[in-house]
């Protein structure tokens, strides 16, 4: 996409992203190649449902932020496929258990694994592609990265229950949210640009530089997410407009209104909270309370900082054109909700 | 317990298994205490859940089978305590996930953690515990013994998945029974004697030796454990009896009965199979059928098999205590049906 003098805010953040993912295109199709032959089984119900999910695609964004960290410190032995094909696995392993665990009918713009395979069949895919990523990096016998793969598994796991046991809690805080999306969005991104680091034989300095970028940006997009949650559209997110607030997710926008409105809004939230059933008109009345204490805008506030954040950590790094696309492309994350 | 000459097949099994229990004792208290470390988290629900679920119990085989390779073998640096507390992790997470999979209500005596803490958090504790069994892993570095624990966890799950596309599928052959056990169950059997074998320094041929010990007593143990379903008491079994015909599970007895019963007979079977609800008079007619074809004591029979195998497994490892032990303890195995 050509950007232009009178370009808005978004189409450059558009742009940004068509640059990486031309940038990384030669080597993410090895990922993708790779990432298709792992998904395969002997059981045929394995690759189908696996398919389903990983076809769906999304912009594939956690393996390719491997794969631009690993082109931006240098030459990898090869090693940067597996490592990013197994973060999409443990991606995809969350997502499928995910879905379940919230009970999502949709996924990436289409019915949910869960509602074409069932609950039973998304739980143990998920299992096995979560030992498919172990594989992909046992095989590298990379031991400090296999450490930073196995750490965020586990990290995230644990940042999925804190935010399960704090389901409908009107006294989470926005430190527990922090801690929330720290454990189950940021350490993946965090994970994601440490490995390609490795992969690429950065030094110390630079493997933290692509670490905090990482962990920064994925603050930044979770913020972003969470944001349109309450103003996207269903076709575009992939999934449906105020599901945050029937699954009772206690999400920074919800948090900093329950904090500070009086108890006739706050009833208004928790008659919705957590309700399945909460309708359009019990939503929208919920919008107008969060736009009344500005907790949108500041949420995205937020985000921008994190943004700010992540290109201050590339700071070290030595000027290239991808230490550019990765900067341009924290951006594009918190453009999408301008 | 002191056998004496009159003793039972029974009460010498139960020997050798007391026999072990005392043989691994001081190296089981170093793994049950990093068992319990390493449930930890600031996360409450983690602890809670998996402790529940540690505690309750069961006879750590799997761990005990580490330590016994690894003290059978050798000299172990110390990595046999975390190879074992890694399996019994795995173990764990896989039975939390096949609860939920399999909506069973008890476990080990008592109610399913999912019954108390629910589905969701079932699931999630479940990847937490296998991230722990990784991270564990990973602090040996032994590359190894990690890429072992990572084919079965794979293994385990797609066999999972096979087991569940097959439910009250009634073309399931024996074949396809015995690919389900092998992987499900004697995988982890046979990881957990072959990373005991590795932590103990074991040289090619023993560590292939004690590798087909734990396949076989895997095959063994499950055969035995499909016998029991039709014949358990709930309280011994800490699971109900009769759960795998009502989940619909194709178990070798039935899969033996269905081709060589008259319709009449199979209209039994297919009216209980995969049936939730189906009452214990219909269990005792599907148990008479069951018996008519023998095909509990055929199955018994393979199970005696694979005890001989993982005996005769054995035989290139020089004489020891803790070689009888292993070997007793197969036969004690199959003696819990008897």
């Amino acid at each position: 996409m050509a950007t232009t003098a009178t370009a808005t805010k978004e189409t450059d953040g558009a742009g940004a992203l068509d640059r990486l993912i031309a940038a990384t295109l030669p080597e993410m199709e090895k990922v993708n190649a790779l990432i298709l032959a792992r998904a395969d089984s002997h059981v045929d119900m394995v690759p189908e449902l696996a398919r389903y999910l990983i076809e769906a695609g999304g912009k594939r964004l956690r393996p390719m932020l491997t794969v631009a960290a690993a082109l931006l410190v240098g030459k990898s032995n090869g090693d940067h496929v597996k490592f990013a094909a197994a973060v999409e696995f443990l991606h995809n392993a969350t997502l499928l258990h995910d879905d379940v665990v919230d009970e999502s009918d949709m996924r990436r713009g289409r019915p949910a694994a869960r509602m074409v395979w069932g609950n039973q069949a998304s739980v143990l895919v998920g299992d096995f592609l979560l030992g498919q990523a172990f594989m992909m990096m046992v095989e590298t016998a990379n031991v400090p990265a296999l450490n930073v793969i196995a750490k965020a598994a586990t990290i995230i796991a644990e940042g999925e229950v804190f935010q399960l046991s704090k389901a409908g809690d009107l006294t989470t805080t926005a430190e527990d949210y922090r801690v929330v999306i720290g454990a189950k969005t940021a350490t993946l991104f965090e994970a994601a640009t440490e490995v390609g680091a490795m992969a690429g034989g950065a030094d110390e300095a630079g493997r933290t530089a692509l670490r905090v970028y990482g962990r920064e940006l994925g603050l930044a997009f979770q913020l972003v997410d969470d944001v349109l949650d309450y103003r996207g559209e269903a076709g575009k997110m992939g999934k449906n407009s105020g599901d945050d607030l029937r699954e009772g997710k206690m999400t920074l926008p919800v948090i900093l209104a329950i904090a500070e409105c009086n108890p006739a809004e706050r009833e208004i939230i928790t008659n919705s909270l957590g309700k399945a059933d909460a309708n359009d008109a019990a939503l929208q009345q919920v919008v107008a309370i969060l736009n009344r204490y500005n907790t949108l805008s500041r949420t995205l506030q937020q985000a921008d900082a994190h943004v700010q954040a992540a290109r201050d950590a590339l700071a070290p790094l030595p000027a290239s054109e991808m230490k550019t696309l990765l900067s341009d492309i924290a951006e594009f994350y918190v453009s999408r909700a301008y």
